[in-house]
């Protein structure tokens, strides 16, 4: 058995802590079993671990969550890095394809796909266990999840059962039962009717064999190598698995899941879940109430009397919302959409600390980086900025036009326009990194190949 | 006629906004007349000009607010800094003496004390005016303000005419009544009392003959020059001029004003004020009512649904309060105590942009320093911290032990801890700071003389 985790999303909702580079799933804000935080995502892959699945897993995420990824899940997972974000299907066809060709797994192999985000508890697993049984047993082609409704939501997708479920819990001998019909997010009066004819949410969790979806992958795309199928990639359409695959397939049998489930994609949903009310550096005062305080910043942040609100305050900016108002966010994204702030990248993170313009049309923008022990930044080179770099902790080896030299505390390096540099890092290596130029955009920027 | 003006406070009713270094009286956040922001020690300074008092204005005030009242006020006032922050007293024979030794102000000259920050109409200094004449008529030595109280606050201190007033508006020809009594800061049911009989808050305004305040002064320190005064400032008794003075006097005279008067202390008596909700990079949506917000920080704010708030972002922390609870600020004053992370000096600015500290027991501190043309900061030296500065915008020129070179943006500049370096603008400079070392205060700083 293979797990397949779709990591995506631009999580605009639960900003200024998530952006275009940290979707929610990085955000590192619930409560894990040994009292630290961790990820939605570093979440499901724990999960998945303890649920004794003994499947490897393969994240299939675009190149702005990739360094995300490595930097939280390390060698722990498969990595599938999708040359463009395409929707499910294309996503979901390339992982196959890495798994046959470059992991050797068999057509009969079964695979599970499911979202990198789910909240759930364990007993999530079990339903997906039996949805695997179920394609061994051949009782259907594609076994889907179907999670029992609590509301009528207009949000999600449901799946409607060839006959309505005769109890709340599968029957342990023959969970699968086929399904009738896929119906995408109906509206709410439509939605009550479904749940009304026993339909269910569909949990965006897939099981199949191999074979199954590499048949279908090779309709867009035929290939020799993998490498093809990554040349190709623009030729599977942009369509969701749902309406690809799902909708189309013959043989679809659905598993009950009848446990917790929650999608944490809103300040609101994911508040009620945390076991603290305040992160970071915060001061709350006795006469406030149900109001939860995110500070990554580095000032204090004090609350007097606040009612059922949400702060957040990270590098990207501030929100303060009414707890019933916050999925307004959407609203007033592209007027909030700046560069990222903040990112986690494999060799570390970096903060943007201050940025400024000029009036005579230059800017400076001053960020500080760490780079973890042993990592490097690529071998690079700006056009239309000069860096200088101001060491403030740790050890590394600092070059400039292929020489090196040592850096430390103390140490100022001037990097102008055009000359090639990189960095690494001996022991863990902060800095703060001055940017002069007219146009300070992470694009500005060439890659050459480095041996260190 | 000479006005003194009393700038004192340490701010932290105002915080973040304010802090120990900007006072609430240099918030620029009064809509002045034309169109632009003001401060209230500049409104109070345009105020006292438009009335036509034609008297010189002398500000007492500490070291920590001297670069303030020179950068908002520049040449237009007298400056005395008291050499230790000791009260009113000390501050007034100071101005005083200032007045009487380096202005040569004759001892019969009519001074009137007032604080730096009412916020008042205009027929408030027509008030000022009638007190002034009634010292100089000789009605009583020292003439004060009784302003009209709207509630019986037990915050002010009250006066307590001989006789009370027949009418509300002060008799022209004889607008100065005997005073039967000073009482300072009632609970609320003596403050009723004491409004039944006729009492009027306190408004902290004196008029008094330049020798009559001399000669109070001399008690404590005799002196031959101003600078023997400086040097003694400490033998003054540390109390404020109303238990030291006033309540002492035995010809007191009180000018009542009926007129608009607020003290705009804290955030609820500022925000009632104010002509706009939001100040800086804010966003708010239409569902929030009653709600001011405040973001100096260069990162935007968005508000959904906010009722009866007040948000204040700058570089010392964040608030967000309810409207009745922000006086509640007080208790948290000393928790939120840092460093300020914004300061307006003579030269020019400075914001903290970053602070890290280091397992190993060091720190790094950066700041974003602007210099206005033609200005220059001290020549110094460190003892705790080296410094690189790298340059943003701007040029000027750069002294590193007596050595001096041209700098414009795109320059870095090492100084190890113990070299003398001082910096001029030629034109707007702007630099980034990073301090390294292992105390990083304001106070690591021995200055040095240096002729440019």
């Amino acid at each position: 058995m293979q797990i397949i985790l779709l990591s995506g999303g631009s999580g605009t909702r639960l900003w200024p802590l998530s952006n275009d580079a940290r979707s929610k799933q990085f955000l590192k804000i619930i409560p894990a079993p040994d009292g630290s935080m961790e990820s939605m995502i570093q979440r499901v892959v724990r999960q998945l671990n303890h649920a004794g699945l003994d499947a490897p897993v393969t994240i299939a995420t675009g190149a702005n969550q990739q360094d995300s990824v490595i930097s939280q899940l390390g060698e722990a997972v498969n990595l599938v890095v999708e040359p463009s974000r395409r929707d499910t299907f294309p996503a979901i066809c390339l992982a196959c394809e890495f798994l046959a060709r470059q992991k050797d797994v068999s057509r009969d192999e079964v695979v599970v796909v499911m979202p990198c985000d789910p909240f759930t508890e364990q007993d999530y697993f079990d339903a997906i266990r039996l949805m695997a049984k179920g394609v061994e047993d051949g009782a259907a082609q594609l076994v889907v999840m179907g999670i029992n409704p609590t509301y009528p939501s207009a949000k999600y997708g449901y799946v409607l059962p060839a006959t309505p479920a005769q109890a709340d819990t599968p029957d342990k001998s023959n969970p699968v039962v086929p399904v009738r019909e896929f119906i995408e997010k109906p509206d709410v009066p439509r939605a009550e009717a479904l749940i009304r004819e026993g339909a269910l949410w569909n949990g965006g969790v897939f099981a199949f064999r191999l074979g199954f979806l590499l048949d279908l992958a090779e309709k867009y795309v035929k290939a020799d190598s993998y490498e093809q199928v990554l040349a190709n990639f623009s030729a599977f359409p942009k369509i969701s698995f749902d309406y690809e695959v799902a909708e189309k397939a013959s043989s679809v049998g659905m598993v009950r899941y009848n446990g917790f489930w929650k999608d944490l994609g809103t300040w609101n949903t994911l508040t009620d879940e945390l076991a603290q009310h305040t992160f970071g550096n915060v001061v709350a005062d006795e006469t406030g109430s149900n109001t939860h305080v995110f500070n990554e910043l580095g000032i204090p942040l004090l609350c007097l009397g606040t009612q059922n609100l949400i702060v957040a305050a990270s590098p990207d900016g501030i929100l303060v919302s009414e707890k019933g108002k916050s999925e307004n966010i959407k609203l007033f994204a592209q007027q909030l959409k700046q560069r990222p702030m903040f990112e986690e990248r494999r060799w570390g993170t970096y903060s943007v600390i201050d940025f400024v313009e000029f009036p005579n049309g230059t800017a400076s923008l001053t960020k500080r980086l760490t780079l973890n022990p042993g990592c490097a930044i690529s071998y690079q080179r700006h056009t239309h900025r000069d860096e200088i770099w101001n060491f403030i902790d740790g050890e590394g080896i600092f070059v400039l036009d292929g020489v090196s030299r040592p850096v430390t505390r103390g140490d100022s390096v001037v990097i102008p326009a055009g000359h090639k540099h990189t960095l690494k890092a001996v022991t863990p290596l902060t800095f703060i990194e001055v940017q002069n130029g007219s146009l300070l955009i992470e694009e500005d920027i060439e890659r050459f190949p480095f041996s260190w």
